[in-house]
């Protein structure tokens, strides 16, 4: 079964549509979804950014939130900008990470839709915990879990991949052979080539 | 008729399939197109940009000239990549300004296939006058008029609305209302817009 690698950043504004949609259209296509979060952060840095681009270049910024706005309703999904933007999405990351991955992608969604759909803080352990008992997973286990040296190193590495495969922006998907999309705009673009290219 | 804007920047990588398709697509919804060039190197100066940001930001660069090179393959489009680049689009900037707005469309199809389809240089005027001689147009009035304190102020008005209304790349495209949509990947859900809005 063709794969791609779905790599997210959970602070990442189009990363939240990509993820809400990206398992149906993967399997219109028999292709097989590898959930990848890593942090935009130190990337960003070595760009030389120290903070979101959309609020170091407010023209771009404001055009994303309408954008962003306009793609949800489209799509039907509820939108609600976070304050403060970007969210810290470090704790999520590595809860994410620590779960086996058949549980990742229903912690992601859960996530950025609090986040994107109902101005929840994710940077807060009460939310990532409400979150994780929702889904019937054990709170204090799992940030136990997310908190150990193995996790943090397991982070770390995903970040490192990401930027050795060329990623400067989430979400990306990069299909077989390193062939890298940038955007929820690319997500069918990807799957397409993913589908044909195995 | 309800109408778009189609604001586009000759050194544009993107505007460039944009310019080739919008026609065709506005057509299909009856929409009609205003073609607005300007110059995108004051705004990005605004933005602390010295160049373009595919040279200062190199992951980014590498990947859009992959995905460029992927958009013009699925179009049927030729595909050769500018060097120098960014090239330097002010006289044809002028030049489209300075035409009649029947025959700014041919004209602006012309220089980005030339540029961006077989790597001529739109910089020279050279390039430019056998662009103009293969449209029937007289290359010598047509520098003449394009090099007139009229034109001139004109780009640089065009520049200055391109601003105000929110443009920080292109290609940009605005619907009544001020509906601003950025990117090639952004063409249909413009004019959708404007042929469902007016």
């Amino acid at each position: 079964m063709p794969q791609i690698d779905f790599w997210y950043e959970f602070a990442s504004t189009y990363s939240y549509p990509a993820a809400m949609r990206i398992e149906a259209a993967a399997k219109a296509r028999g292709v097989e979804v590898r959930w990848r979060p890593f942090l935009l952060g130190p990337i960003f840095f070595d760009q030389g950014w120290r903070d979101s681009p959309f609020n170091i270049y407010p023209a771009k910024g404001r055009y994303m939130w309408r954008d962003l706005e306009r793609i949800c309703a489209a799509l039907d999904l509820p939108f609600a900008r976070p304050d403060p933007f970007p969210q810290n999405g470090l704790t999520a990351a590595r809860l994410a990470l620590a779960l086996d991955e058949a549980r990742r992608p229903a912690f992601t969604r859960a996530v950025y839709a609090a986040q994107f759909g109902e101005r929840r803080q994710i940077a807060e352990q009460e939310t990532l915990a409400a979150i994780l008992a929702a889904l019937q997973l054990d709170p204090d286990a799992h940030f136990a879990r997310a908190s150990s040296d193995d996790i943090k190193a397991r982070l770390k590495e995903q970040t490192d991949e990401a930027k050795r495969v060329g990623i400067f922006g989430a979400p990306a998907f990069v299909a077989a052979g390193g062939e890298l999309f940038w955007g929820n705009d690319r997500l069918e673009a990807a799957l397409d080539w993913a589908a044909k290219r195995g």
